[in-house]
């Protein structure tokens, strides 16, 4: 969990960038994070709000450009997103499944990695049932960032940006090591 | 409900196209209709499928790329979508939500009218409970087709898009009549 560990793995190669998305109806969050020699830098990050009062096709048509907007200046690699496989009601799921099928779309035809709620908090605090809090300050010190970002969809989005960066280092070691062990 | 009954009446003015869609998870149907002095005349239909064994994020691209592809070839004015508020369960209504928001921002920018799947049965048949069948039979007697769609998501799609023109053609006669009644 100390950051400099992360910089001592030998990383994705070559550079990434990954685009975290944290879709919600009301209000998005986004952030990226590049990834070189296996050093995190964040890029940038931000949120996207829905005037609650507006309609839901103006408010998807909203998140759609905007969320739109920024895959295009940023050019991620790949983009995570939670995944969600439950909601407080058919209502609320209904509401909430709207918001990521416009954002989710807005990524193109890029790779969509999805990691539930538990396995980002797992790889960003060791503790599957950490709290927001926990999760924030982990980002922030993950980036280097004197404090985390002020809106806590942001901090999501970056969360899980590095959850999946975490995870392909894995994927890599894990490929490297099998073909290091492959007689001949 | 006689079809020359809504060519007889004064129609929305100029010509106008929409394009109904019944967006699903697993199949999506979409379909055009002209009105031109109060005439209907189907332009095409057709349903997206996507296979179901393929991820969600997958599905998502291509019904939002297919029906985008859709809108950009038929150049629709307006777009009508059946609204819905509930769902079988939370999951389902998820699922379905994912669909329909990924359908919905294929529109664009274009105006998005909702209606309840009563009003679409009540505006065809005459009669908010009716079944699929009777639907679809009137939207072949509608349009002046031989026979229904075979593939009924592609009836409720233009069930919605005679819905919607029967509805804005219903404004603008209340509209011209309050005009009729304003003194001076």
């Amino acid at each position: 969990m100390d950051p400099s560990k992360a910089a001592g793995d030998s990383g994705n190669q070559p550079g990434i960038r990954v685009v975290g998305l944290d879709p919600g109806s009301r209000i998005a969050g986004w952030g990226a994070v590049d990834e070189t020699e296996g050093r995190l830098r964040v890029v940038d990050f931000g949120v996207v709000r829905c005037p609650p009062r507006d309609p839901l096709v103006l408010r998807l048509q909203r998140l759609h450009r905007e969320i739109g907007e920024v895959i295009q200046r940023l050019r991620p690699d790949e983009v995570a997103v939670e995944s969600v496989f439950s909601a407080a009601s058919a209502g609320a799921a209904l509401t909430l499944g709207h918001a990521r099928g416009a954002v989710l779309v807005a990524a193109a035809d890029l790779p969509v990695a999805e990691y539930s709620p538990r396995s980002v908090k797992q790889a960003l605090t060791g503790y599957g049932a950490a709290g927001k809090g926990s999760v924030a300050g982990m980002v922030a010190r993950r980036l280097g960032m004197a404090e985390p970002p002020d809106a806590e969809d942001a901090a999501d989005a970056l969360a899980v940006a590095i959850c999946h960066l975490d995870a392909r280092r894995a994927e890599a070691r894990l490929a490297r090591a099998a073909a290091g062990r492959r007689p001949r």
